[in-house]
This record gives structure tokens, C-alpha cells and sequence, in this order.
């Protein structure tokens, strides 16, 4: 199953696909997709649907994963923005029909460290645990990513009776 | 020139289609595009941009015309929801390569009425007059959609010397 996680941002969208095989998981693709600050709106969230779609089409991911809308933004508009590229992600994963889920910040942090309040510090260092990489991925935008990723692979291997993939780290 | 004036919602997108020429405008669509509140997000995100392709093949306008981002909302989450519908929309004309022209609010209610500041009915009554309905737009989305529009159709016979269409108004 690959599951493809996904950090919503205008500037910078952080992606990862991992690949969950049994209890066992593997990073198959990770990185970011920019958007050329230069230009207007409308042109940067074509970029931003265009680097979705080839990552897509590379991936062919079953579900894509990410974090539940919040509103605890400090900046209103740049939470704002951050719809626009959301909104953006999903409509492009929805034309591909591949269904969205998304988890809440508490229950990423709480699947991937045991600590709903855990710091982004610890989540960083359990997706570097998680799929056996040498360095925490960066930008923070693709190890974020890969987080909710992780915790949807742990939520399936839950449900399959198979324990739960970071339980252990609970 | 086909102008089409867009007021993005999540629940409820009102579009207004006018048609300039010289200094003469007249309505020639609009409506509101509603999206299934029982639906996920991304499927609703697809209806708005199904619903806004479909708007925008049957009038093929030369510009889609939107009101600037602004961050005054009360509500952050209906701001950011907003804020998806936005982008969506703005992504729907990206992708005819029609391109978007946004007004602030503070220029579209001195366009309008004369004054920045002007009450939404002021407005409201403006759109009715210019374009020589019987009754205001119903609902209020219809009415913003189209006096973005009116905004625009302004700005162009200001900027071809033809004296601005509402400038009587002022």
C-alpha cells in the first residue's frame, strides 16, 4: 500500500511516500513542491496542482493523507493562503479519485511518539526511526509529511489486528 | 468583452456574467453554485470546480474578477474554508488560461457608489440600477459577484478615455 502524506503549504508543499507492507514500512519518495513567488496567485496554484499531479502519476498512491484544518493560525492571512493550497490538493487528489483522509495534530503526535503534546523535535526524530533514515528529512515541510503518512500506516496496521506499526514507541 | 464576477464560497459561490460594450453593460448569466454539505471536502471542492467549468464554457469570458484577499473574518476556519473555494476557483480559470483580476472591497464600494465605505445596500441598489433589473440580485452572493464585475467593466471604460461606466455615480 502506498500512501502518499502531504504538508499544505503556497511556498512550499512537503510530500512523502512510503510504502507500508505489512507491518513494515519504507520511504519510496519524498521532497517539496515550490511555487515561483514571482508570479500571481492563480499561476503559483497551477504549479502547485501541475507538481501534485506528476508526484501523483509517479506514485499512483492509494490514499493521500494530511493534517486536519485547524485554525490556530497567528497570521489570518497566511492561513488564508494555506486554504488556497489546500483546497488546491485536495481537488487535485479528488480528480484522480484517490480518497483523502486527514488526522488531527494531536493524534499525528500521539501515533508517532505517545505523546499527543510531543514536540516537532520527537516527531522528526521517530520518522527518521520509523523508515531507517540516516538524517531527519528537510525541509521540516517533507518530515511533517512523512509524519502523517506514518500515522496513517500505523491507524491501518491497527485496524488489520497487526498491533499497530510505532505501538512499540508508545 | 464578457466579464465574469466570482464571490468564492465553500457552501454557496454566487457568479455574475456581464457583457460590456462602449460604455453599456448588461447581465447576461448569473446564479450561485452550491456545493453538498454532506460530502467530504475534496468532493465538494470537485462540484465547485465542475460547477465553475461548466459556468465558464457556456460564457467564455475574456476575465474572471474576484475581491482581494482580505483577513478581517471573524471566523479563522470559515476564513480558511473560504479560503479553498478560492483557490479552487482561481485554479478553474488558471486552467482555461482566463486570467483573474482582483479590487479590494474599499475600490469596488467606491466604484460602485462612490464611497468606500458604502452599506452593502448601497451596493446592492447600484448593481440592480446599472444593469436595469427589476428587483436586486437574490441572493447576496449573486449581488457581490456582479458588482465585482460592475468594478471591472468601470476600471476598463476609465482606462479606454471612455469616462467610466458609474462614474455618474460618484
Amino acid at each position: 500500500m502506498l500512501i502518499l502524506g502531504i504538508d499544505p503549504g503556497l511556498r512550499r508543499t512537503g510530500f512523502g511516500g512510503i510504502k507500508l507492507e505489512g507491518t513494515k514500512t519504507r520511504l519510496v519518495e519524498a521532497g517539496v513542491i515550490r511555487t515561483n513567488e514571482k508570479l500571481g496567485l492563480a499561476s503559483r496554484l497551477t504549479e502547485l496542482s501541475e507538481g501534485l499531479a506528476e508526484v501523483m502519476a509517479g506514485l499512483d498512491p492509494e490514499v493521500v493523507v494530511v493534517e486536519s484544518l485547524y485554525s490556530h493560525y497567528k497570521h489570518p492571512r497566511t492561513a488564508i493562503l494555506m486554504g488556497h493550497a489546500r483546497g488546491v490538493i485536495l481537488l487535485t487528489a479528488a480528480l484522480r479519485q484517490t480518497p483523502v483522509i486527514d488526522y488531527s495534530a494531536t493524534k499525528i503526535k500521539k501515533a508517532l511518539t505517545g505523546n499527543g503534546r510531543a514536540a516537532k523535535r520527537q516527531v522528526q526524530r521517530t520518522v527518521k526511526v520509523a523508515l531507517g533514515l540516516e538524517a531527519e528529512p528537510e525541509p521540516a515541510d517533507v518530515a511533517d509529511a512523512l509524519a502523517v503518512a506514518l500515522c496513517h500506516a500505523n491507524a491501518v496496521t491497527h485496524e488489520s489486528g497487526l498491533g499497530g506499526l510505532l505501538g512499540r514507541r508508545g
